[in-house]
């Protein structure tokens, strides 16, 4: 690509300040949150609008360059990542709230509105939006909408792809799109449905139109506390199988709760074997009955100690071990190798088994901090990648983990998407007639493979390899599957 | 077609009992609910097996022939009828129930289970399966999944769509995959939320994994009394805006108080304006917190009587008034024109008044009873066929009401899909990139058209038409919006 020629096209466009190309500013555009992986853009262009969106990609067609949407790069399985170089068209200059309609519940963004600002401007009006991905503080609504994201309280209230009503969106092609809206649930396919999820392999999200909900009229937050893992892990299933879908239901062992201890000190007892966090909402004169109900089950399942949180900041303690987890790591173990499956919750004990067994085998310890309630298991196996050989055994136990979680019934994303992460783990999940569907379907709005490329389908060489047990690690996965901090 | 050789080679897949040619019998297939069309098959084949569906589907592509799937016919929109002749596919014999995991939530089944069935083998373990159509003591799963069918109860639960976990299906081409399925609600693209609602027009589905509900520990029935539409129509934003969101919210006018308590006597008062159905279901300890809410809102719309049921036959009567209210029509009017219309439900007070005018302005009367809390109108358009003209006014009346909804950024079907009813409004709704968008998507799967063609999309003739205000009506629309009994 003759870069200086194309920034001059784009300047024409979004203005020349609008346009990076300095190879030190591109670094910030090189990752997202799949550390391990590093592949800057050729440049970035920061459009203002949906025009100029749509010029931009005009501009890609008719030169027939690659591009790659960028949200806040927050993403965790390397979606946004430009690993065949092109022009990066990052989002962030499109952030207005562009309606509120409090009466039909509904919101209008641009797609470079951070997830937590549209709860921030709703809360005078009473009400949120509900999708809380962990990383809501940065991450954007548009990002959650390529990677359909989940979080905490998308146990009661679905992911992103419940609470997307419409789509306007630059296609590969320059065409612009208006998909579903308002009223319209129902009508005609369901583009929107299939937009919500494609990990900007379909087209440029320029408007999301999202339902909101009215903020519950009261919260109650619950830690349970558990010698074993196994009577945790009963008692979520005990806890559903009562008919109560509780806002959020989250699990911890204990090598989580240490970490988490000593980096936050949210106040969990680091003797215990596990502990749950279980919060209801709604109506406050039925909340006194639901935890009813659910202290009858966790006692069935010889709780030691029951926590309710007396206020807002016992509650916000809570959660912020909980919402810390991940980076508390950092307290235990150098390095960290994090799976993202889901397991029908009747299984999560036998697996729990499984992945402590898994990485056993590699002398490894693993970590557990997960979406109980779903049964979207998170297992870290901890491992020093400055001791030669143990990142090669974290990743045999985490394809361990992976292939008993799909033996299960389960999946191999809950929530983080496949980009380039898990696209070789593919062929475990799908046939190559569902991968046809799917390539298929991707070639209906990105015929040509410009947008996005390299993300969700496997690679060739890869293709059933994953599949074999006692293979080494491909490199790729290895680094790509390999968090540091 | 030689229909003597494909019905030979029809009965070597699924024996001669199964498949039917004699025209009699084929009349039993050449309608839906949408009266007014008949569009006998050339014959109709009746496979028991996912198998035999695929050796039929390949049989059809080998001989070129045109093929559309059929669940009970129960449909509303034409979607199943064979408009260019072919092979029906009856799905009816696949009528077991598969598999029943209460502790994971789901079910398996074959498409041509009820949806009825599905909640009676279910009420023993206390779990019930969510979406109810109106017909669903004959409509079948795989017909709900055609339509992406609604119901009362869809508004706190949702349509079909989110109640899919996965599909088997078969393509037209003869491929047979899996889409979706157990704990895989975000993994690679969204091929479930395409297929569901897609008419019939991607594949034949042959199983289907739902979402199961434990059924709430309690239900309250309101009926709510007004002088006044507008009132009932301003306690249906009030009831949202205060933060509930109860199983259901049905309104109807007089004229429905009307037909109905000559029909079937459910108690409501002949000379009320109009009456809300409301009904809240939960732990029954939040019930009473909510109801008072709901109350106060009520009083607050001057509402001249609550009355709420005291059990479970009180409940029944008040619904069996909902319930039967289409056909109760037929106490009031000849006959009856229905629209599927959704918008806004803050628009719900000006465009009743709208529908009203409409129908004034044609010299006829019209019912409303329709699900409120969903913003989904059913108006009904009063008409007598036998006077010559009425017919083609009452074409214009809905047309007019059509155009009012969607300019109040409303849709023209909230849960009966388009079929052939609605493909040449249409246009009304997308743009021309949009149509292209969904007719590229049904070329993933249904590349040459072949399977159940002629529907949805706008006949070339009538793109751009129907936008005119003063056209004489078409005579397919004519007949096709046409309801007698």
């Amino acid at each position: 690509m003759d870069v200086r020629r194309i920034a001059g096209r784009l300047a024409a466009i979004v203005g020349p300040d609008a346009v990076i190309v300095d190879p030190d500013e591109l670094t910030a555009y090189e990752c997202d949150g799949l550390t391990g992986f590093k592949h800057p853009p050729d440049l970035v262009v920061l459009p203002g609008t949906a025009e100029e969106v749509q010029a931009v990609v005009r501009l890609c067609k008719e030169e027939g360059i690659v591009f790659i949407p960028r949200g806040a790069g927050t993403g965790l399985s390397g979606g946004c990542l430009p690993v065949e170089g092109g022009i990066m068209i990052g989002l962030s200059r499109m952030m207005s709230i562009v309606e509120i309609d409090i009466p039909n519940q509904r919101a209008v963004v641009q797609p470079g509105v951070v997830n937590l600002w549209l709860s921030e401007a709703l809360a005078p009006y009473g009400y949120y939006y509900a999708p809380d991905p962990a990383s809501q503080k940065a991450c954007t609504i548009g990002g959650n909408v390529a990677e359909n994201s989940g979080g905490p309280h998308c146990l009661k209230y679905g992911v992103t792809t419940n609470h997307v009503l419409g789509l306007e969106v630059v296609l590969p092609d320059g065409e612009r799109l208006h998909l579903g809206g308002r009223a319209s649930d129902a009508l005609g396919y369901d583009l929107v449905g299939a937009f919500v999820g494609s990990e900007g392999t379909f087209g440029v999200v320029v408007e999301v139109e999202v339902r909101i909900l009215k903020k519950p009229e009261a919260v109650k937050t619950v830690l349970a506390v558990f010698d074993e893992m196994d009577d945790a892990s009963r008692a979520v299933s005990g806890i559903i199988a009562a008919g109560i879908i509780p806002a959020a239901i989250e699990m911890m062992d204990n090598l989580s709760i240490q970490a988490v201890e000593a980096a936050v000190n949210a106040g969990y007892p680091t003797d215990a074997g596990a502990v749950l966090l279980v919060e209801l909402d709604g109506l406050a004169a039925g909340l006194g009955a639901q935890t009813a109900v659910i202290e009858r089950v966790l006692r069935d399942c010889r709780v030691r100690e029951i926590r309710v949180a007396r206020d807002e900041a016992e509650r916000a303690l809570l959660w912020k071990g909980r919402k810390n987890a991940f980076g508390a790591m950092g307290r235990i173990s150098p390095d960290y190798y994090v799976q993202d499956a889901v397991i029908p919750r009747t299984r999560l004990l036998p697996i729990l088994r499984v992945v402590e067994e898994a990485a056993a085998r590699q002398g490894l310890r693993v970590a557990n901090v997960f979406h109980a309630g779903d049964g979207n298991l998170h297992p870290l196996v901890l491992y020093d990648n400055s001791q030669p050989g143990q990142l090669e055994r974290a990743v045999a136990a985490g394809a361990d983990m992976m292939r008993a979680c799909i033996e299960a019934g389960g999946s191999i994303t809950g929530e983080h998407g496949v980009g380039i992460e898990k696209m070789d783990f593919m062929p475990l999940m799908f046939s190559e007639a569902d991968l046809d569907a799917m390539r298929k379907l991707r070639a209906v709005f990105n015929p040509d493979g410009r947008m996005n490329p390299g993300k969700i389908f496997p690679t060739s060489r890869a293709c059933g390899e994953v599949a074999s047990s006692h293979r080494a690690p491909h490199p790729i996965e290895a680094a790509g599957l390999a968090q540091r901090f």
